[in-house]
């Protein structure tokens, strides 16, 4: 970089969607603010998307728009990339060539990071740049940050996160108002909450990304994405979200990893909150993320898990993280998980089958004598025990529920009695499970 | 320093009590995941404390203790000090002085940097020494890193806190239990969780002297800690608390920031909360600090607000953000309060008299006709307005509690009309008055 260049630090942006444009406007309207934190300018010096046209009702001045990504890869002036187009595309390239070049990476790609953060990862450290991506987890929630250095003293034992705000959405829908899960996610979909269909969002990917980013920080190496169990929250229905709330408990689909010392568990999946949990509390599109540490013990962080506005925060902190050090002259302050060497031998996800937990159960029976002691025999069979029951109700459509929840159980002994359970003729419908987080 | 030295980034401790104390617990038990996030060893030279005999539950090696100060301070080969005697007594200083040595300093003295923090950041920036302070709010939150960092790219608005874990200790308990304040007291006396008295716990000191750090980090200049508003909680009763409850509200402890543009809103008082807002499911010993800003929206951190292993937890993450930038050679990164230059002209705390808000009254009544057209009259001339009135219960010795909301009014208005009021002789004894915060 020039001499002069340290009287500013210049951005160049590639994707000027809903984060790039969120992005541009909180530079431009905080720019006193963003300088006074900083101590120079940070300027806008270049702009790349597809669609230079349309109006991002922020005013642009034209000549920093260009269609060509590598034109903001390229330009000696810019000090820092901000790859906002998102997916596992061209973005890759886009952010190791920028690296290549020398440049600082801001991204708020999290399926990216997810998937191929590896090769990226080594990529930032090899050309001594920094990489950041408080974006990518949690919107606006300085989440990263608060794993990267807050918590930097702690060992983290657990991580439980409702990281997902289109499906938090769905369910507060469906709790507060007792809508049908269709219905609640076309209500998401007409406020513009939702993509039309919402798929990552409601089968849990997008969570499970999420987590992904959360424990390769927390552990300084890349998590195993494909390792990490994934359940959505499309077979719930109004009656489960009832039931739970008898029970004490509400329904939120998380993202957990806990260490377990001899591997992590990593899943996604609805699960049942005490109703007294501060977790409990998160409800429509927010976000949160609950963390314990050894030091720190709980820990929560909350805030709005998208949008516009609260995204382009996220990338502007990441900026005034970077601009304070290319004032000072230094790169690479930290790497980007935040470990200059890895906690342990690798990060070993333990498969869902060796979970142990409590479970709740939603049985369809026919109404006759004997049917819950066919179940309760053939729970008792794997060594699940019951700890309380609902049976309430006349037989609707031929069949009856009977909700219980159980005390913890092996998750590979629930999945053997589900399937016999699955088989019995007295069952009419397949059998509901949630599993139950005691916090 | 010497050449070596880089292998190892040296601390020195002055204080050795129960911050003291736990952070070198956290230094020893979890020094490979330290030495792995930062890239060197993290290394105790010396501790310093009157007392150097007690057993603090850890082992030290006695080469290590001295009973002067200044052994630490003066001592070339430690990078870091770690002022954790507390107080407005030397603690001042013993950190002026480490800094004028070219020192990086740590604190976790709350009351210090809210009543002499002018000459102490001054001295930092002079010295070009960092000075790190995460301890001294929010127990082992990172919200000083929140604030100086995470939501550096906006203009903040509000902030709300529950600072104070004691005194919101004794507020839960006399909302769970239905105790009275001096019983709820006595309790946090017997566990441990306030010291006999607590006075500054309870009457709204150190919930101020945290709020006066995060409105310096926020506007990058001193907040004037004298002109902040305390009330304490002393009056409250477990009367108010109910009455409280039928509205729909519970009372914290809020320790409230809000920019008025012309003015910085600074109070600390009890405050009504609506039951549904995430502020009020926090409870016990926890702190909480909600802030909105003017694109990341509203946001929470939550956890311990004290207590030797949070707090060690926030001293050491302090340690290792130093430590990061020792290794790379450079100093000063950011200023103490994270601003390079203010962003405005000085704070101007707003009068409590300028104060809108709406308000709850217990007036305690004798039990005779048109006593509550007396009191409306009264609200009426002063321009306050009633949203909602509970009046039940016959008399208990002579008098009967009317209880009501007000929609917004202006604090000078209450002032006046209260003072008014408590010579009317309908009325048997001082209203109490807690205002309501919506949110």
């Amino acid at each position: 970089m020039e001499e002069g260049s340290m009287q500013s630090v210049n951005v160049g942006i590639i994707g000027f969607g809903t984060v790039g444009s969120g992005t541009f406007e909180v530079l431009t309207k905080n720019r006193e603010i963003i300088r006074n934190r900083v101590g120079a300018e940070v300027v806008v010096k270049k702009i790349a998307d597809l669609d230079i046209e349309s109006d991002r009702g922020v005013p642009v001045d034209p000549g920093l728009l260009t269609r060509e990504a590598m034109d903001v890869i390229t330009d000696p002036d810019i000090h820092v990339v901000l790859e906002l187009i998102g997916g596992l595309g061209e973005a890759k390239e886009y952010i190791l060539e920028a690296m290549e070049r020398g440049k600082h990476v801001v991204t708020a790609n999290k399926a990216l990071l997810a998937e191929s953060g590896e090769e990226i990862y080594a990529c930032a450290e090899r050309c001594g740049v920094n990489l950041a991506f408080e974006a990518s987890v949690g919107g606006g929630i300085p989440v990263i940050r608060a794993f990267r250095e807050g918590l930097s003293a702690n060992r983290i034992d657990t991580i439980m996160g409702i990281l997902n705000g289109t499906s938090n959405y769905i369910l507060t829908r469906m709790t507060r108002k007792g809508l049908p899960y269709q219905e609640a996610v076309q209500e998401a979909i007409d406020l513009g909450y939702a993509e039309d269909p919402p798929t990552l969002d409601v089968n849990g990917t997008d969570a499970a990304h999420k987590i992904a980013i959360l424990i390769s920080i927390a552990f300084g190496m890349p998590a195993p994405f494909g390792s990490i169990y994934r359940q959505g929250i499309d077979y719930l229905t109004p009656d489960d979200i009832r039931f739970a709330e008898e029970f004490g408990y509400c329904i939120k689909l998380l993202a957990i990893a806990r260490d377990r010392g001899d591997g992590i568990e990593a899943r996604v999946h609805p699960a049942m909150v005490p109703k007294d949990h501060i977790m409990a509390n998160v409800n429509g599109a927010y976000n949160a993320i609950y963390v314990e540490g050894d030091f720190v013990g709980p820990n929560l962080y909350y805030g709005l898990g998208a949008g516009k506005r609260p995204t382009g925060s996220a990338v502007v902190s990441d900026i005034i993280w970077l601009a304070r050090q290319i004032r000072h002259g230094i790169s690479g302050l930290m790497p980007p998980l935040a470990h200059v060497r890895p906690q342990g031998g690798g990060i070993s996800i333990q498969p869902i089958e060796s979970l142990n937990t409590a479970y709740y159960f939603r049985f369809s029976a026919v109404d006759e004598p004997g049917v819950l002691s066919r179940i309760s025999g053939v729970l008792g069979e794997h060594r699940i025990s019951i700890s309380s029951v609902i049976q309430k109700g006349r037989e609707v459509n031929g069949s009856v529920p009977i909700v219980m929840l159980t005390h913890e159980a092996k998750e590979s002994n629930v999945i053997k009695a589900l399937s016999l359970m699955n088989e019995l003729e007295v069952l009419t419908d397949r059998t509901v499970m949630i599993r139950v987080e005691a916090g």
